[in-house]
């Protein structure tokens, strides 16, 4: 098993990066191939006194930055680590690729290089969110600003396998995000979509609503990117928001300033929830490879993570059985 | 200045309800009329010594519950409390009125009876949320399923004059809900709402982010009808979903437990803010006449400051401003 790295986007290249990547090594059998500037990344890898039979690196001369327009970037740098990356997948070198830098270019990088599974109208972006009880993942994240019921149906149908084989729920509980529990409520969109996910052969239990996305009653919440996106930016910020609201009534009185103090990792434990760096970033799902998408402020758990998640992506077979199911679905409805 | 209060919906009828309305006169020189079956109110009443000037009854033969089908309902149950309190406002026999129960309904009533404000094509519902440093107000909240871009440039205007008059903030920063900050982004609703809000004489300060909501940086949150009832929802659970969270992380260690112990109010008042008692409901804007939309478990609290932000609005004229700035408005777009 071998996942390609792409070292130098993100927010603090290619340092914890690399350290992360090595983490993943010590811990695993998977291969490592590191992405980017070589003379920079040897510089980094000479700093640790081990030598890494399951590292290597791949040259990348170009880096398309966090606020570069994705598009253009793409088109004008070939040889930027998050296109060598993705080439690497498609070209059946790497079994799947990761990149904490720029989403947009992650996004384009999969598309134009390892591509879509035939049949997926729209690759989705699925987003691991915490809850009450677990986790929970959010699909389409923003890798699309306008969809279409079909292109919802074939999400739900994308997350159902992720979660049942990634975060190995049984039989996932899959929900529509909508604005009222009852079948006819919503937009045209999601009424629309209501129809068509509820023929789906899997454990669709409806609509559900803003109130329930943490409560973790549902495994796999669809629905379109632009909702997605507003959704996971805002869980994003909550953890810092909420503490801050909290240490905004802490220092009030010097009894809560006692307790915060003495409760201080525990609230630290939660702020931490909301920051997903467990699984280490959001998969693309519905291209012929494994991608997954980090935060521009991966850290080396994130990191590590990030390539475990990857690696266990690309053991399952994801692309392959997306690509069954997706066909599967197609005949059901013609 | 008087204001008709429904009663007999929400979750706790009418009991808090009309001992929310007997703190507003004794705090006030508001005058309200409790709507609902008069048998009970009286009976209600009698359990308060003193007597209450300021307070008069109608009389409602019907109740709408919390979930039965709004248009259905009201159709159907001409007396029931939110629509003869509705009718008391279009009457001109009270200023404004709040309703607790049936959103759907509330807002039935108040386009039934009240109606729209002439050339707002769509009232909006404007929900209040918490932020690290204040209030800010999102709109539409959920009156709406689908929307154009026209409508949410009249509810950027609506929303600005809400926010200048009853937050009392000189100068509102008005944003738009979108999934990226450049001006270009974004759904095509957005995109084309973008356009026509930024000729709008006001301080607009672009796209904003799900990550921004919170953050105090905005006091007038634009978005259609789906994405902002998602927010609402997803942010009124949050309190609860935080503080349970804590909870977990609290019980593992007893050093964590004693902490929270001593931190217990602090922790307290972070989980209050998220449960917006402070204004008492949603206002509903683009009608003639002022509305307030409560929470189901809308508290004494809330009652009380539901019918105080009502009268702030019908003294402030709100309706007229409204009337004034969307004439002004269709004139400027032809």
């Amino acid at each position: 098993m071998k996942i390609a790295v792409d070292v130098m986007s993100g927010e603090s290249p290619p340092k914890t990066l690399i350290q992360g990547a090595l983490k993943a090594v010590e811990e695993s059998d998977v291969e490592v191939v590191l992405v980017g500037d070589e003379t920079t990344i040897y510089k980094e890898l000479e700093q640790h006194s081990q030598s890494y039979k399951q590292i290597s690196v791949v040259h990348a001369s170009e880096i398309i930055a966090m606020d570069e327009s994705p598009a253009k970037a793409c088109r004008k740098k070939k040889d930027a680590s998050v296109m060598v990356a993705g080439a690497l997948v498609a070209k059946k070198k790497t079994d799947g690729f990761f990149s904490p830098g720029n989403t947009g270019a992650t996004l384009a990088s999969s598309l134009f290089s390892i591509k879509r599974i035939e049949g997926v109208k729209r690759p989705a972006l699925a987003s691991i969110l915490p809850t009450v009880k677990g986790y929970a993942i959010l699909l389409d994240a923003g890798a699309n600003v306008d969809s279409d019921p079909e292109h919802l149906a074939q999400f739900a149908i994308m997350g159902e396998i992720f979660v049942k084989k990634i975060l190995e729920i049984p039989e996932p509980r899959v929900g529509l995000l909508n604005i009222g529990e009852e079948d006819i409520k919503g937009n045209e969109l999601s009424q629309k979509a209501f129809e068509i996910i509820k023929t789906i052969d899997f454990n669709f239990i409806g609509n559900i609503e803003g109130h329930d996305v943490f409560e973790g009653d549902v495994d796999v919440i669809v629905c379109d990117g632009f909702t997605g996106n507003i959704v996971l930016k805002l869980s994003e910020g909550l953890g810092s928001v909420v503490m801050r609201l909290i240490k905004n009534e802490m220092i009030k009185n010097y009894k809560y300033r006692l307790g915060a103090y003495m409760a201080k990792s525990a609230l630290r434990s939660v702020k931490e929830r909301f920051n997903p760096a467990t699984y280490g970033g959001a998969p693309l799902l519905g291209i012929n490879g494994c991608a997954l998408v980090g935060h521009g402020n991966t850290g080396e758990l994130a990191t590590k993570n990030a390539i475990l998640t990857t690696a266990k992506m690309a053991r399952a077979k994801l692309d392959k059985l997306i690509k069954k199911s997706i066909h599967l679905h197609t005949l059901s409805t013609g």
